[in-house]
């Protein structure tokens, strides 16, 4: 076109390339064993695909048009009903949460919703990686600090921590938000209540809002115990807590979530949303809300039943297991998750030779490991400085992030192609 | 919450209350006929749902996870084919095509793409109320430039019109883009190609970007012919698209949508809606994907066939006429709209005696008639100048819009309403 101007928004500068766009563009290319991204390729229950057939064919036309913005007015009861109880407190359905496209839409309204051009938000890495963009897009600042493997006797993600001087150094007087992410992707690390109050207290001190991405808190394993920072003293009032129904019922292509929270925070949310999407898929929502209240029911007489428990317990704790046991038998070194279905691990062990990689790209050493993996080995994971700042890259460039919520035999094609590491090196 | 924060965001200033907020809310405590928002009561095509189901039943788990961010393959694939044909050129499904979340975030993220703070935006009045908070989320200025009914012997919405002169008056070398509504809501007007020819050229001697909300593109009544002003000379390169599968399958509640222009506009689009939303919908993509591919088909073959043409011709045009007819027969001159479900009239002739609003508030004359009118006589339409910015809104006072895409027995209702308004003038 013949102009003179730029047309591409200020806002979106340096969102021109990215790892996830590149690693699926080789996965495309390669056809590698993909291990990469976060979602399974086993089936989500069946009874949520069934509620969702019945909605289509209920007869009821109104499933298919415009719904309430801000949430299907069922659906929003039934959330009402789940996280009262989760929040231990009352929770108003038409004011204190608002349905959203995905977690991610409401991680994003948030941002849009509270963040000024100038102000700060305090980001822990590691970190699901939208969360710089969506500050940047803003106009805010991100300010990094991170957790760090405590010691060389790390075995779980319980072993990665903050330090507490280091984090109350970063607020100011400009920190609008800080975004806690628990159970954390990619290490898996569930925080303790003791980690939390000192996050919350600080949140306190320095008048600051909590955003709670707690997407994975329905895959916690025995033995760790999701705490809610928005149930700490203090703490209702400024925490939004991020809820994703594509990770609780494993079937993230639905794209549903939504935030919980104080009226005066999700009001902003509601507006926020409501201008960048209008309202969500009414079906979804339909047969979503048909779901939860199975489960309510499920999780107040059986159990056992539940596929939130199902799924933690039944579904992914054999694949972790599993995946722990592949990455030990590769003479690699495994942080356990406590949650979630990622699990990093040091790829240095592997003994791969560096110069190999024949990658003169400014690109950190973990990522060059990666696309060497892609192209050569066939095997997709993520690196793990992608979910760090510029600054604290160095941090984590020995770590991969492994996906397991994967069919075994893809486990075992991964597994093939770790252990074949071993053997050359023994040669 | 002891706080001395302001935490909303600048950006959502003036958007705490909303005309549709409002008359939502007065619909649920009345009970009223409802002929406000652009939706239908009836079905959608039933093959709509079927393909849904059957994706849900297939058996292809992937359906319900995550897919390509800028949109599911299968479904760009379907687009690229249709439109193709519509735009007279061969389109890149991976980089000329990009699906959002209904039309609605197509919008959004043209103007989170594309506008800076500072940068204007020309809305033709009436126009789709979103673009105004919309431009003003990504800092940019609305200015307004209204269509105006040509004379007093107004028949229909082909009788209203754009000043050449004024329109050009408005482009400046601060603007960025024009917002161009065809069909239009809520006129139904279509613009001819000699319309559409003008604003082309004023785009290429600005060098300003056109956004075409066509999303009423495939309910257009015979006599008028839809020209997409992206097949003009010069315009590919700096139009985008916008179209909505909501409408096009009388499924507003799927929230399925997309954009179709040249590579370096679309480009920023992608950007913009992958840190908003992410992804769209999986088994949504994949069951219009179907549906088109369908349709497709059936429009080179058995075009009578075709859901396209059965949603005008056939579903829709016999309700038009009954409204047309209604509103005559209420005393009312209904401006006979080209496209679309809604059809605007002039509600000063019903002879209602504005004292009896006892409305005091600061709100146009015909948004005190309606909610005069939801409250007395349980009858819900939308104020006209809610479609219009500040400056033009007298231009409008006099209409209300109405949406006929209802079921007859909810017309015949309405029908009675607004005839006893003749009968109490008669007494
Ligand atoms: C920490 C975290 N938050 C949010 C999301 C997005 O969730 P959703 O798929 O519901 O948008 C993800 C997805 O991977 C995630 O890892
Ligand atoms: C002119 C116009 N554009 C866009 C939309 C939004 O379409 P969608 O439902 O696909 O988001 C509407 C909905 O009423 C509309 O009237």
């Amino acid at each position: 076109m013949d102009s003179s101007k730029v047309w591409q928004a200020d806002r979106l500068a340096g969102n021109d390339s990215s790892v996830w766009v590149t690693i699926t563009d080789m996965v495309r290319k390669t056809g590698a064993i993909n291990l990469g991204q976060g979602f399974s390729d086993s089936p989500p229950p069946q009874y949520l695909c069934d509620a969702l057939s019945k909605v289509l064919q209920s007869g009821n036309y109104m499933f298919n048009q415009y719904t309430r913005m801000y949430g299907h007015p069922r659906l929003v009861q039934s959330i009402a009903k789940m996280y009262s109880k989760l929040h231990q407190r009352e929770l108003d359905p038409m004011s204190e949460i608002v349905v959203t496209a995905g977690a991610y839409e409401s991680l994003f309204s948030c941002f849009q919703g509270l963040v000024n051009p100038g102000e700060e938000v305090i980001i822990i890495e590691p970190f699901f990686d939208c969360y710089v963009p969506m500050t940047r897009i803003a106009g805010g600042t991100p300010v990094f600090v991170p957790l760090r493997p405590d010691g060389t006797e790390v075995k779980t993600s319980a072993d990665w921590k903050l330090d507490p001087a280091e984090l109350e150094s970063k607020f100011s007087n400009k920190t609008k938000l800080l975004i806690l992410n628990t159970p954390n992707n990619p290490l898996g690390k569930v925080y303790t209540k003791d980690e939390l109050t000192v996050i919350a207290n600080l949140c306190i001190k320095y008048d600051v809002v909590c955003v709670a991405d707690e997407v994975y808190a329905w895959m916690v394993y025995p033995g760790s115990q999701h705490v809610r920072i928005a149930t700490l003293p203090g703490m209702w009032d400024r925490t939004i807590t991020v809820s994703s129904a594509g990770k609780m019922f494993n079937a993230t292509g639905w794209r549903l979530g939504w935030s919980v929270g104080p009226k005066h925070l999700i009001k902003s949310l509601m507006i926020a949303h409501q201008k960048a999407v209008g309202t969500c898929c009414t079906p979804i929502q339909e047969a979503v809300a048909e779901v939860i209240d199975v489960e309510i029911d499920r999780l107040e007489q059986n159990p056992g039943q539940s596929y939130l428990n199902i799924l933690p317990n039944v579904e992914l704790l054999p694949k972790r297991n599993k995946m722990v046991d592949v990455l030990k038998a590769a003479g690699l070194t495994p942080v356990i998750p406590e949650a979630g279905y990622f699990i990093v691990a040091d790829w240095t062990k592997l003994g791969v030779d560096n110069t190999t990689f024949n990658d003169d790209s400014e690109d950190p050493i973990d990522y060059k490991f990666v696309k060497w993996l892609i192209m050569n080995r066939h095997l997709v994971v993520i690196p793990v400085s992608t979910f760090y700042g510029p600054e604290h890259k160095h941090l984590a460039e020995n770590y991969i992030r492994i996906c397991f919520f994967k069919a075994d035999e893809t486990l075992d094609a991964a597994c093939q192609v770790l252990k074949s590491f071993q053997s050359n090196a023994q040669t």
